[in-house]
């Protein structure tokens, strides 16, 4: 059965009142607000009290870097909460919420896989609650009101070639990469080149994500940079007036949003950031409610370790006050043989040699992790063509560097193909952890870069170009040159250039632009071809897409 | 106090669960879909259910022609349901949903206003159920879908400078009017000149408010012309082979919404196409169910009679299968007067030779909407300036073209203040309606459109540009010549000079383009200078709202 049979089986027959999963971790009716029987966000007195209750246990779920083979981030996120609570223990997951562009591109849905999903899949893969479309909406209010600002007047003597600010819609849509708007003569706006992202890449969701309440969001929003005046000054959302109006359109948005499991595990998923241009965590509030509900929380970060976990510990972790009780870095054979040199068809036969070859990038992302202070583990979310032999290497080639690997056939089995996982991470949970973070605060930001490129990417040194360099020096005359710095990088490796797999060594990291985004609160560092807007593959997902007409939903993946 | 601060003032203490509110009208709880306790849709089986049930009798509200000093037709219908259920009648309202770019541009909200809302007016006036948004989406997927179609080889052979497809946004957004994209080298798209519409404008939203459900839904969006091939041959989304995903991302939008007045009368809103490029009235399914539910359905179409109830009664009519009963033309003294050429800051001073010169735009109204043969009376909707002796002319003016007209203090006394013109709705219902349409649909494209003209808008003749005519020769070529016409015309005057107000004569309405909207099913007429993306206005209404940190607005109006 396909991703969508399964969750569809299991809706018409299994899922709870979303008031009854509430009910588990000690929430009533009157802390939710309800959408729908399966779908509810937290109410701001219930999130305001939450705030202050004891915390559990924090768990990351990172990766090694994707493939085109699949790893299984969120599947096995689902799958270890699933079987923690089979052993008993109150085990909350906090995820991130999907982006409708890679559903309708190459991606399918985005809501965990097989026996290991959260419910209602197809909702949670589609409008949601709307939190991405009052997001869209925010980022494109903004847009219209500082063009509208230029074309009446432009009192606050805005360059319109230095805008930062930039439309977004939660589309893969590479047509509306570079575009030329407000032609059309004098009543149709002032004409200039702009870009649209996809909505996850825009400042404001990392602001909705880094933000501990009403007021914080509506601080951030009020600092978002939307670009320069003719004298160089930097122009904010304050300066335009409008705080109030975007704080508005996502009041609800900044709500979490909870739903389940298939094994009725309590799920918060909210906020999904792009982990390259942003920080690639589910909201900061999420997961302090799932540090609140649960004795144990799980979260994840976006990509491989070296972009997302990187992120959530020197960018997340100051914000959230918590930091890891435990990593679990998930991998799979088909990835590391991939990592290994094997090509994508040839996936499928067993390959010892290309596993033990591609085994350098899950080890290079284990010393990362280890390097901060926390123990780390390693999931092996398994495939039905991984040989019993692969699978031992892959433990053996753990054991080697002193961490424990173990099979995890969650897609399969769902929470009881976890059991040993759950049993792994909890000895872990009972090790000490004394987080270091990889840099102090009061750091410039070219030492942060240097920082992050040598001791996580593993590269030798950083070059800068001229626009980089221009860049760095109105971050400087600015004061912001020792915010954090959030790299936006290829997923696909460890350097800047996505065709060197495994661990490259001694590479140059290029940096081109250094965007501050001071809503986030950081820096974004700019390197290689980083693309904040995707475009559809050949045959986009859509065209296997359908709706009959009682509603139900085929093709959704 | 401000429309805001009163529903505010309501909505703490006064809502009901609108589960109360569906049992009123006899829904039971199954019959719902809740978002959160004061929203809800209705499923798809109780809409199945509701289309055999038999109707009750339909009141058809429209206006003169809008002027800057407002109409209020949304205040006077939602007045008089609260007034009909004071009298005892099982009345329920079927609005359209508003907009946010007017919302914040210039309009403020569009929920009625004073003691005539319908509530919870922050939601509907912003995100609401998300059916704006999905929207939206739907249009900009099927737009990326389009140019990656070119990107991708273009197996179709769509001549790029010949697509119809627009994209869209919910926002005011003059900037997007004329926009080149696909710009950045052949990895971005293949470049083009092309326009961004505001959603309500789009193509897509007229097929929602017109399907049946969501069978009618799916063959509808297959049928949409979305260009034409380097042979002039038009090519539709089923030819894409993206019918499915499109109706998909709608499945949730198509449903009605439940919410009630600020006296609890259950108001159904659902679909908002402009009624200048679209046919400006609530759905079908929205409508038939408030015919289903209620023995009076009061219903609004938008703009004046001349755009939004001639299209009720040549487009939508036809797909609802039952004509008005009753039509309702509100008016205003501001309005009125402002027709007979006093300035918008003169309005407060008495005029009544303004006013009775002014009168002759509505008198063209009562004409227009009597030919259809159906009763029609006026609604004097009131404002604290009006004086006696203006609103006494008013009513004598309409009696002598043999007219009934009401004063209806609705904004200041809700219900209460609609009584006497309930009474007059109710006696009107009585009057035997013989329906006869403007047109026969087996007339051509021209012959509606001079019969729209001169019949309705008073004018002598028709001129085609070059460009229309060319447009009605491919329209002739492909078979669509007897679709009904959908006129795009200035909402400000029965001509197409916005300047010409009161009722002018002898003029020409030129027609520059006339457009296959073979999913909405009509030929959209374009004539003047019609605008399908608004602009925001020197002073944003955005710029008053703001949201505090326990979720409370204020500055929405």
């Amino acid at each position: 059965m396909s991703d969508i049979e399964i969750a569809q089986a299991n809706e018409a027959h299994n899922m709870l009142p979303i008031t009854k999963v509430a009910e588990s971790v000690g929430l009533t009716a009157a802390d939710l607000e309800l959408y729908g029987n399966y779908k509810a966000k937290l109410s701001i007195p219930t999130l305001r009290r939450l705030r202050h209750a004891s915390q559990g246990k924090l768990v990351l779920v990172t990766s090694i870097n994707p493939t085109p083979a699949g790893e299984g981030k969120s599947t096995v996120t689902i799958g270890l909460g699933d079987a923690l609570r089979l052993r008993g223990q109150k085990a909350v997951i906090a995820l991130r919420e999907p982006s409708l562009g890679p559903v309708m591109g190459m991606k399918g849905g985005a809501t965990g896989g097989g026996y290991s999903q959260v419910v209602p899949m197809e909702d949670i893969n589609l409008h949601f609650t709307g939190d991405m479309h009052a997001l869209t909406t925010a980022v494109d209010t903004l847009a219209a009101l500082i063009d509208n600002h230029l074309q009446q007047g432009n009192a606050l003597n805005l360059d319109p070639r230095r805008l930062l600010w930039r439309r977004a819609l939660d589309i893969n849509d590479r047509a509306l990469r570079h575009v030329v708007i407000g032609l059309g003569g004098h009543a149709n706006g002032v004409p200039r080149e702009t870009e649209f992202d996809i909505t996850v890449a825009s400042e404001l969701m990392a602001v909705l994500c880094l933000a501990e309440d009403l007021a914080d969001l509506k601080a951030r929003i009020s600092r978002i940079v939307i670009g320069y005046t003719y004298d160089r000054a930097p122009v904010t959302v304050a300066d335009l007036g409008v705080t109030g109006a975007i704080a508005m359109l996502l009041k609800d948005a900044s709500k979490p949003n909870l739903v389940q499991t298939l094994a009725h595990t309590p799920t918060l998923i909210h906020g999904g950031p792009f982990a390259n241009i942003a920080h690639g965590c589910n909201s900061v509030l999420a997961t302090r409610t799932a540090l609140a509900l649960g004795d144990i929380a799980l979260t994840e970060a976006g990509f491989g370790a070296d972009l997302g976990a990187e992120k959530f510990m020197d960018i997340k972790a100051p914000v959230l006050g918590k930091t890891p009780d435990a990593v679990v870095i998930v991998a799979t054979v088909r990835a590391l043989k991939y990592n290994g040199g094997v090509k994508l068809a040839d996936l499928t036969t067993e390959n010892r040699t290309a596993l033990a070859e591609g085994f350098a990038n899950l080890r290079r992302h284990i010393t990362n992790m280890q390097r901060y202070g926390v123990p780390v583990l390693v999931a092996i979310n398994h495939f039905v063509s991984d040989t019993p032999a692969e699978i031992a290497d892959l433990i053996a080639l753990c054991e080697a560097v002193g961490v424990t690997a173990v099979d995890a056939p969650v897609w399969a089995d769902g929470g009881q193909g976890g059991l040993a996982l759950a049993d792994a991470v909890l000895a872990a949970l009972q090790q000490p952890a004394h987080f270091t973070p990889l840099y102090a605060q009061a750091t410039t930001a070219t030492e942060k870069i240097e920082t992050i490129v040598t001791e996580i990417y593993g590269g030798r040194n950083v070059t800068y170009t001229k626009e980089a360099q221009t860049a760095l020096r109105t971050i400087r005359r600015n004061g912001w040159d020792q915010l954090p710095v959030c790299m936006a990088k290829t997923q696909y490796s460890f350097s800047d250039d996505a065709k060197a797999l495994g661990a490259p060594d001694d590479f140059t990291i290029t940096v081109r632009d250094v965007i501050p985004k001071l809503g986030a609160g950081f820096l974004v560092v700019m390197t290689g071809t980083v693309l904040t807007m995707p475009g559809l593959p050949k045959v986009p997902a859509a065209e296997r897409m359908d709706v009959d007409e009682n509603g139900k939903i085929s093709g959704l993946f």
